[in-house]
C-alpha cells in the first residue's frame, strides 16, 4: 500500500518547471497522482531530497508540498513523512476515473462504448433461459458450458481448432490477464512487454510480482522484434504480453512474419505467450489481418473479451489456453472470484448465436465516430500528428511539442478528462509526453464538444511552454 | 506456480500408512492434490527425501510416485524432479471442484444454494431498468449508485450510519477479501486469521504476499481472544480477518465482549479489521446477534455478499469501508476487473427494495434442510459429534477417530464429494482430521442419498483404521 517513492524516481517523472516553478511542479505531481502513477498511500521523498534531485531550491519544494497539502492530496503522518491521499468527497472514484466531476464535463479517458442496438433483445432472450440456471448454485469457475462451446466454435471458424475445455470464461479481458498473472507469475519473474501498451494489464503483472521488461518502441509501430528476440535469448522470461491486433493505444497491426519470428523465439526460450486479442474484432476497414498469434504457437494463451464489440458492462472475457494450463488458471480463480456472473454468460451466448446484427451495429457506429474525430482534429488541431486507425477504438495523436501531461492538465480546466501519454508507457514514461490517446467511443456531438475544449486547452498552454529542447533528449 | 514442497512439509501432511503402505500414501497424496492443498505445478521432494522424512522404505516411496505417475498426477521434468499436474480430460475443473465426475454423484463440497423463489421476478423487473444502463459504457468501478444507496441504508437500519460513498461493490465476498488483500497487503505483512476458517479467503491473503498468523482454536469456538490480543501486541500485524457471525465452518457466534476486546486491541495496535459478515443474515433460529463488529471499531472493513441468502450466481458482494480506504480499494480494482457486472447490480437492487419475500423463502428452505440433515446424521451416523447450528449453511461434524481425509477418500469411491476437514485449518491442518463440514444447501432427497453414501463410506473405512493414538499428539 505505502510504497516509498525515492527522490530520484519522482524527479525522473517530472519535467523542468516552466512559469512559476512551484506551481508547475505541484501541477505535475497532481497529475501523477490523479492518473494513478503515484498511488494513494505512497510516501513522497522529503522536501530536501526532492530539492536535491530536481535542482530546484528547498523553498520551492516546501511550497510544492504546501500546495499539495492545501489541495488535500498530501498529509503528514507522524514519523512517515508526506503521504499521498486522494481525498474522498471532493470527487468520487467514478468521477475521477470514468466521468468528470460535474455533469457538463466530458471524459475521454476510456475507450468503451455504450451498448449497441440489439443487446437489449439478447438480455430478454437470455431471461427465457434463466430458470435452468437459477436451479443451480450458479458457480461456474471455468464458465457456462454453452458459452464455452460457442467460443470454441468461434476459434475453430477462424482456423484455430479448439475444444470447449480450453476456454476459461473470466470477468473481462483485464480480469483474464490478471488471472494469468496470478496463476503463473512468481515474485521477480521477468515478463516481456511492449513499452507502449494498455497500462492496467501491465499493472496486473506487476501486482502479481512480475518485473516488466519493456521492448523499445520504434517509429512505425510498437514492436522492435529484433530487440525482443535478443531480450528473450538473454535470460529466462516467464511470459510475454503482447497486443498484436489493432494494438492499444497505437492501433498498429503486427505482420505475419513478425508473429512467426516472435512465436519461434518464445517457443525456443520456453516463454509463455500471453496475447491480448480484445481489439481484433474492432476491424473498422475490413483489413485482412494476419492469422491469430495462436496459429504460430499452439501453447499461446489468447485473451479476449466482449467489452469492445459488445458491451463492457457485461464484464465477460475469456482465455483460450493449452490443455495443461487450464487447471492452474481455474485453481488460481478459487482465491479470487469463484467465477463470472452466470446470467451475463447467457447473454453473451445469445449474442454469439447470431453475432452479425449486434457487431455490425457496433462497428458502423465506431467507423463513423472515428471519421468524425479524425476530421475534427484535422480542422481544429492541425498541429497534431493524426493517422486514421484501421481498427481499434482510439486515435493515437502525436504532439509536436511533447507536452502531453501539461496539455491534459489544461484540458481538465476546460472540463475535459484525458489520459496523459506517459500513462501508456512502461520503462520510460517520459517518451509518452509526445502522445495523446483520443478514444472515439462517444457520440459525434460529444466529440465536437471535446475537440473544441481540447483546442482551447492547446492554445492556452502553448504560450507558457519552455522551448522544446533538452526535454527531447530524455526520450528513450 | 511451482513451489517446491519440502519432504518435512509433505510428511507433516501425511498420517502413518495403514493397509498396503504405498497405496495408502499414494491415496493420501492424491487427496492433497485433489482438494488443492498441493497445487498443480508444485515440485514434490525426491523419493529418497520423502522416505527419510516419513520413515518408510525407499522402495515404498518409489512405488508411491509410480502410482501417482500412472494416475497422471505426477510427471518428471528434466532437472526439475517430480512435478504435480492435474490431467485435463479425466475431470474438468467444474467436475473436480463443484460437481462429481458422473451425473449420479453428489457434491457436498460447497455451501451454496440454488436461487430462492422470487429471484426470477427480480431479474424481470431489472430488465425494465436496463435501457438506462445500456446507454452508458457500463463500467462501475465502485458500483451502481442505486445499489450503493440501498446497501448504505441497510447498514444504517442495523445501527451503522453509512454513506453510499463508503460502499464498494465487488464480485462476491471472496472477491471483496481478495481486493482488500491486493489493496493493502505487501510482501511479508502479517495477517491474523482464525486457525479454522474459510480457506479461499486465507489463500487470497497469501496470494497477495501475506504471512498468515493463525489464532489457536479452543474447544467451544474458534476464538482464543486472549491469544489473539497477545499476538497483536507482540508485533505489527497489517490486518486481522475474522468471521464473527455464524463462522464458516464452525457456525460459532462471537460474543459482544469478545468483539469489544478484539476491536480495542486492533485499534490500539493499528491493525485493520477485515470482518466477513456474509453469514450474518443466515440466521435460521432468529438468534439475537451481538452488534456488527463495525459498531466496535469505526475503521473496520466489513465484507458481505448476496451469495448466501440470495444467489451465488449473481457474483455480487460488497465492502463497507472507512472513507479514507475507499479510494485505495477502487484503485486496486483497476488492475483486476474494472468493476462488477452492471445488470447483476440492478437485480440485487431490485431484491433489496423488498428483501423479505426472497430472504424468507431462502431461510425457510435452509431451516428445513438443516433439520433434515441433523436428523439423518443422528439416525445413520450416531458416532459423529453433531450440534444443530443456529445459523450458517453447514454442519461441522466431529469425527471420533480423526480420519477426515480417509473418510473423504472413501466417500469419493461411493460417488460423494466432500471437503476434508484439514482444508479449513491454517497452521496445523492435521487438527482438521477430527472434523467434516456437511453443507445443507441441497434438497432433502439429495441429503438422504448423501448421508446414505457417507454412512457406507464410514463403515467401510473403520475396519482398516490404525488405532487412534499417536496421531492425537499432532493436534495443535
Amino acid at each position: 500500500m505505502s510504497a516509498t517513492l525515492s527522490a530520484a524516481r519522482l524527479a525522473a517523472a517530472l519535467t523542468p518547471p516552466v512559469g512559476v516553478a512551484y506551481r508547475d511542479l505541484a501541477d505535475q505531481i497532481r497529475m501523477l497522482i490523479v492518473d494513478g502513477r503515484i498511488t494513494a498511500g505512497s510516501r513522497l521523498p522529503s522536501e530536501r531530497e526532492l530539492a536535491a534531485a530536481t535542482g530546484v531550491s528547498r523553498t520551492t519544494t516546501a511550497r510544492v508540498y504546501a500546495e499539495l497539502r492545501e489541495a488535500g492530496l498530501l498529509r503528514s503522518r507522524r514519523g512517515s513523512g508526506s503521504v499521498v491521499c486522494v481525498p474522498f468527497g471532493e470527487s468520487s472514484a467514478s468521477s475521477l476515473i470514468v466521468t468528470p466531476a460535474d455533469d457538463t464535463g466530458i471524459a475521454l479517458t476510456y475507450a468503451a462504448p455504450v451498448a449497441p442496438s440489439g443487446l437489449g433483445r439478447a438480455f430478454e432472450a437470455a431471461t427465457a433461459r434463466l430458470p435452468g440456471l437459477l436451479s443451480t448454485p450458479g458457480y461456474l469457475p471455468d464458465g457456462l458450458p454453452a458459452l464455452r462451446e460457442l467460443l470454441a466454435e468461434r476459434y475453430a471458424a477462424r482456423g484455430l481448432p479448439t475444444s470447449p475445455d480450453q476456454i476459461v470464461v473470466t470477468s473481462g479481458a483485464l480480469s483474464a490477464v490478471s488471472l494469468v498473472a496470478r496463476a503463473f507469475v512468481e515474485q521477480g519473474d521477468r515478463v516481456l512487454v511492449e513499452s507502449v501498451s494498455y497500462p492496467h494489464a501491465h499493472e496486473a503483472f506487476v501486482s502479481a510480482g512480475a518485473r516488466l521488461m519493456p521492448v523499445p518502441v520504434v517509429a512505425d509501430g510498437p514492436w522492435d522484434v529484433e530487440a525482443a528476440v535478443a531480450m528473450l535469448s538473454s535470460g529466462r522470461h516467464l511470459a510475454a504480453y503482447l497486443i498484436p491486433d489493432f494494438h492499444n493505444p497505437t492501433a498498429a497491426v503486427m505482420s505475419e512474419s513478425e508473429r512467426g519470428t516472435l512465436a519461434r523465439a518464445m517457443r525456443q526460450t520456453g516463454t509463455l505467450a500471453v496475447i491480448d486479442e480484445s481489439m481484433r474484432d474492432v476491424n473498422l476497414d475490413g483489413v485482412a489481418l494476419p492469422p491469430s498469434f495462436g496459429s504460430f504457437d499452439r501453447d499461446t494463451l489468447l485473451v479476449d473479451s466482449a467489452s469492445k464489440t459488445i458491451w463492457g458492462g457485461l464484464r465477460v472475457g475469456w482465455i483460450r489456453a493449452p490443455h495443461d494450463l487450464v487447471m492452474p488458471l481455474v485453481q488460481a480463480r478459487m482465491m479470487h472470484d469463484l467465477g463470472t456472473a452466470a446470467f451475463e454468460q447467457l447473454v453473451l451466448a445469445e449474442v454469439l448465436r447470431d453475432p452479425e446484427p449486434v457487431m455490425t451495429s457496433a462497428l458502423d457506429g465506431f467507423r463513423s465516430q472515428r471519421d468524425h474525430l479524425v476530421a475534427l482534429l484535422a480542422e481544429h488541431l492541425p498541429e497534431l500528428d493524426v493517422a486514421r486507425p484501421a481498427g481499434g477504438l482510439s486515435v493515437w495523436a502525436g504532439l509536436p511539442d511533447h507536452n502531453s501531461t501539461r496539455l491534459v492538465a489544461a484540458a481538465r480546466d476546460h472540463g475535459l478528462l484525458l489520459t496523459p501519454g506517459p500513462r501508456f508507457f512502461t520503462g520510460a514514461p517520459i517518451a509518452g509526453e509526445a502522445f495523446l490517446r483520443l478514444p472515439y467511443t462517444q457520440s459525434p456531438a460529444v466529440l465536437d464538444d471535446a475537440v473544441h475544449r481540447l483546442a482551447k486547452a492547446y492554445e492556452g498552454r502553448r504560450a507558457d511552454h519552455a522551448p522544446a529542447g533538452p526535454r527531447l533528449d530524455l526520450i528513450a
